[in-house]
């Protein structure tokens, strides 16, 4: 069975990675979709997102990278894929993250949202504020992995 | 008695519709006041709006759509009604509302808000997620009454 | 129009006596719903809460004080009337109380459940905390009404 | 791949079905897991919940109804299965959930626990909203499946 | 400046003495004040408990282990001292806590309690955790103090 | 011991005052540190925050009021203070706050955020409500300090 784990990954973080390795012992195949969204403004583009979890993925054997945009329901038919991996952080996650599985299924039949619940270590790391911290000059280096570290610390030092 | 059902509506949903119907049935006259907010982009103008709800209000017979901006207390207090119904989806809209609510009482005495749970069948439905969905192509028929999705289809394809 | 405020009242709090004030002014004619639960313990005997409420209540015209056992519905259904009112001190409360609002549409339909967010100044009184304060010989009397509080004192002394 | 679907099921409800539905569709076997549990009281006998859910579910093909006593992990290693999945309904659920499958990683290492958001039309049915439903003489009979229904009703007669 | 830490302690948790850990860095002295609740059964007995909590905090120099009964806010006056700790878990403990807290500074004025985020790493131990799960037979080994262990699977092997 | 009060106070607000007063009863000094974000559009300059603070505290003798750039952790390294405070409304704030503590004890080890709830009074009041309800010319009078209210008055009297 395949399974697509959708989202911004602007960049993917520790959290993010811990999810993957657990999904991957238990799917055969897991795509890690990117969410290119034109109306939102991103530090990293897609191409670059793509490179760094491709990298920090290098281990596991059954890991897709695949970039869409549009509806998350129109990619996951293009692959034929009526199953979605969601991590879930904190409680106000929880309920935004339902309205969207909700809404997935009513836009897409059998469409099926699986949550796994974030490793306790990582719950509070997220992709912004990774951002915030190292726009302050904070140290982000135990939240991300090593390509997404050197690549953050190059975009901001040349601001 | 008469009630006020504040929103911005843009569009309107099948959910609010849903609160409407109800309200309509408990009380004697039900304001639909459409928040002109000029600091918020809105997709529709207030006019499109008032049509689109007279038109799906269109068999009740308890219904005055009307706009305004300011303050809610301040329209309340110039229809002299201290009633307010929301329509409640999900907890994180709770707290927020609660807040308007409190302040509302502390801004025009007596000013009470009834809460509504919202119909569990649209619990997911909003229109913020209506003009996501749409923006990326999605079919949004089953969630918002005819002429608002009518128009919402020819809003983006002059995109 | 009248409106049910349901509860088990053991005893009546100056929270609850605040929504059947705000109540009151909205609505014709308020029915205070005393739950007679045999299978939970009270405190106090349906006799003595509505002593109690009737006391507290008494500048109040349109009120009425009734004790039933069973479903809300099926007492709802007794006195034709399909709107309930209930106070919201927290979102825990928020949780619960949706689940029977939505459950007492599902077992008589078109039956309201109006919500009302309790005053900030009560929002940490709750009959179970008071009952607690007092058994540790605490001091209880800015929580409940004047009666509920001589009662509250004999009831412990004669433990 | 094989999964847990535990629980008290005490009795099976429409909502619990509806989840077994869903994941028997995307899953090889699921193993619905009856937690018989002596330091709690049950309406059903463990005899009569695994009736009840194998009469519900005899359309599904890859179903097995069993029941265990003890720690959930150490049913799921004699079986070795690491996947369990639960259904959610709100918000408090979550984290009592959230807490349970934080503990069972701990206690079986791998051990996953998958989320799956309920069905909005069940998200108010719960097994003991429908027993105190009962208790009091009200109709559950479009929340749980027939056999559920029928043995109810006579468990409440004789009382 | 002293602070209480209050609680049941039924057993001591590594989550607690985390707790204890943190506060005993920032205030002068810090006092474990176990209830003595007669109202609710528990599992050890306050002097059991008076010995875990010395043995596991014995590293520590300004900790004073002391029972109580009665409320809070006496036992507080009865040593002078307006400052209570508490750790939090989850959101739904929160919610508890701060009516706890808003109650206390009404029974006690200028009586303050300062919430400490729980390790990340114990999010999801409690003390009634992990009687359920030694109860069952589990191992608890990593989540409570050495001489909780010993004792919690004695009283475990003699049941 | 000193404690910092960080925030962005545009404006304080009398519930922000309500924290202050109640930490400066229990700490040698409270250092209000105000949050000066280039990537923020405020209302007020940092000059004008704090006067306006120095305004509101002056009856507080153990108050220092100063604005910092960057991170939190960095400021408070700076004057060697590892004890944050901050007040809770409500849940949503909570969840937010619980993931900044969890990230500064990560980013400057021994570094602990205690929370403080906030008046049940003031439980609906924030800088953002309080600029939303004047822009509409709305009455803030009893929600933020004097010279708040006027320079607020000001601000939006030449808009």
């Amino acid at each position: 069975m395949k399974i697509i784990y959708p989202g911004s990954f602007d960049p993917i973080t520790l959290g993010h990675l811990d999810i993957i390795e657990r999904v991957s012992k238990k799917f055969d195949e897991v795509y890690i979709a990117i969410l290119n969204n034109n109306q939102k403004k991103s530090l990293f583009t897609v191409e670059e997102r793509i490179e760094i979890i491709k990298d920090a993925c290098k281990s596991f054997k059954n890991i897709k990278v695949v970039a869409f945009s549009g509806l998350l329901v129109d990619f996951a038919k293009s692959i034929d894929c009526k199953l979605i991996v969601r991590g879930l952080r904190e409680v106000s996650d929880y309920e935004k993250e339902v309205q969207m599985a909700l809404m997935n299924r009513e836009l897409y039949n059998d469409m099926e949202t699986l949550f796994l619940v974030s490793n306790a270590k990582y719950s509070f790391v997220s992709s912004s504020i990774i951002k915030e911290i190292i726009s302050f000059g904070g140290n982000v280096e135990n939240f991300v992995p090593e390509l997404a570290y050197k690549m953050l610390k190059s975009k901001y030092l040349h601001k």
